[in-house]
């Protein structure tokens, strides 16, 4: 084999020194942008409601096979900026560790992929095309980002018929973890409304904390599920009930509270909502007093059951790394949840143990790995 | 009957523009002393605690009987002061109201008993003495109030046969309300400490909001009791319930609830918290969670049951009045709740519909109404 043009370790350090905490691009797109144009790619900036992305493809439009990956240059904040042992955003090495905001989720990923993909074009172009898809708004709302490139695709007749995202997936070891899906998300805020009224005469109010109390010990007590072939049982978490009364001998007025429900393909939001509304119109009626319910879906759950895309990746990784991945689902969400409205999608990475925290930082060699392991699945692909 | 030497409604006014906000004496104790000494009565200020309090008898001590009278001189804040139509501490006279902080609780039910009093010792002498115990914190924690005063007496043997409480006692129209007892009120604290986690992850954390939920559904639903005989039904209300965790995908360590108590005399303070105790125990338990309870009872419940004292005032305000007064257990708590332990006790006044809101105001012909009911019971009583 040849000499890999581009080196995923260099540029996971390059790409971490461009202060890219979302929304900004901190130098990030740019960079890959010329990068990716100089080995041959067709660029274009698919910049929406201020966020910044990049659709890159290598072959021709509608060839007739076109491997995709999604990523993003976008890290989280730093938290605590004295607590950070190395500069955030200075990419030193040291323990054979890469230290830096993002060196984990997930430059290094882009890097890696970049890098492989690079290889791949240049010292043995394959018969189809290769197209990259990478945000700058995956820790935010998400509302410009991976979709924004998504409804641009779609709208100049651009496709992936699979499509590969380079989170870290990895719990402690690399090579463990494939993600094929991911469970659902959604916050749902409920507010009680009652009279207000003398705690010496309660008849005379409508106090809505014990219909609150009710409410959620029934949504918190109801088995949502049990688990499906691929997943774990869907959760329901009460994160927050309040009422900021300071005083004993006042029956408040009004109380909220806030769910978060992860689920898996048992469910979707709507029937979870219908749900919702019919638990809390219930104990609206038991108690006599009047509930609003709004509700934020983060993501409807998803799985591209295994089959060709999932098996060829965990080929891949076994052959690289000697170690049999397992097909997982959980954890929270990520961009796979816009893409599988489009094509196959599954996700592998490096080791995610640091990502978010202070001090996040990335085994200098699973960089090296995880190249050899996209490179391999790009090999596979095409072969 | 000869002219009454001092003027309810005079007095009155000049207790009101005395700014006695609780603790401050704000000169009303001073004045009071002064009258009562000027009339014959030894006066005693049993101060404790920073607050100011005055005793006063007339007669001799221990004599064969003693008719007792309690009241308090403090008000509560004025609440929003541009609010108020009518300076607050000025008394001024209007549409025969005379408006003011402690028009109604109590300064006029204070200024009708003194009126009452000195017109008896200095007209038509009893055989036997008068008590005064006037408080200068029955608005506050009443920590050092009526109770300083009582613990006093006790120490230098003075002691009261009976004990009329001159609080606001009539709802709407002036002679409709006797109180012969008086709930008892607690509050009790409670926190659910469990472990935080990420609601994605629920199994790894260990939520108090679930167990909360469930604690205040079984407090709120169970029935203390129907009722006794001369009480309503003992009440809780949850009064509030408050986590503070603004993240969706946080999964809180602590939630913390507040409940207030309103007993009848089928219970008492011991019983409810051992109840709430077991309660708490119990979720902790199904839970797995840490649970602890904190309480502040303000007073047991008592009643003076329907007997010579509360027939004797009830006569005397239906004389007066042409209304044959209820005997009510109702409403929140008095210092009655002290004198109790020491002597029979009953509370009249007045009406007490502006009591403690802006515009405070006691209608003039009430006050003259209820120096006239205070006479004619202390003329019944010794006679």
């Amino acid at each position: 084999m040849k000499n890999s043009p581009v080196d995923p370790i260099a540029l996971t350090a390059d790409l971490v020194r461009c202060p890219s905490v979302t929304p900004d691009e901190g130098g990030a797109l740019v960079l890959l942008e010329k990068l990716l144009r100089g080995a041959g790619f067709t660029c274009h900036r698919v910049d929406r409601g201020g966020v910044a992305n990049l659709f890159a493809r290598w072959g021709e439009k509608g060839a007739e096979k076109t491997f995709g990956f999604n990523g993003h240059t976008d890290v989280v904040p730093l938290g605590d900026k004295a607590a950070w042992t190395m500069p955030p955003f200075g990419a030193r090495q040291k323990d054979g560790y890469l230290w830096g905001r993002g060196a984990t989720d997930m430059k290094s990923g882009v890097a890696a992929f970049v890098a492989a993909a690079v290889d791949l074009v240049q010292n043995d172009p394959p018969e189809g095309a290769i197209i990259l898809t990478i945000t700058g708004d995956e820790e935010g709302d998400a509302i410009d980002g991976t979709t924004a490139l998504l409804d641009w695709m779609q709208l100049w007749g651009e496709a992936m018929d699979v499509c590969l995202v380079g989170e870290p997936t990895c719990p402690d070891h690399m090579g463990e973890m494939i993600k094929i899906g991911r469970r659902g998300s959604l916050s749902a805020w409920f507010t009680l409304t009652g009279v207000q009224g003398h705690s010496a005469y309660p008849h005379r109010a409508c106090n809505p904390l014990p219909a609150m109390a009710r409410l959620m010990d029934r949504l918190s007590s109801h088995v949502l599920d049990e688990g499906t072939e691929h997943f774990d049982a869907s959760t329901l978490a009460v994160v927050t009930i309040d009422t900021g009364n300071p005083a004993t001998n006042v029956i408040p007025a009004e109380c909220r509270a806030t769910v978060n429900i992860r689920f898996n393909d048992a469910h979707d939001s709507k029937g979870l909502i219908a749900w919702m509304q019919d638990e809390l119109d219930n104990v609206a009626e038991e108690f006599g007093i009047a509930g609003k319910l709004t509700v934020k879906v983060s993501g409807e759950s998803f799985l591209t059951p295994p089959g060709r895309l999932s098996d060829l990746v965990a080929a891949a990784v076994e052959a690289e790394t000697g170690v049999k991945p397992i097909f997982s689902t959980t954890g929270g969400t990520s961009d796979a949840r816009f893409v599988k409205d489009h094509c196959p999608v599954v996700e592998f990475g490096l080791v995610g143990r640091t990502m978010h925290q202070v001090d996040e930082r990335v085994a200098v060699d699973q960089i090296s790995q995880l190249k050899s392991i996209y490179s391999r699945i790009l090999q596979d692909y095409f072969a």
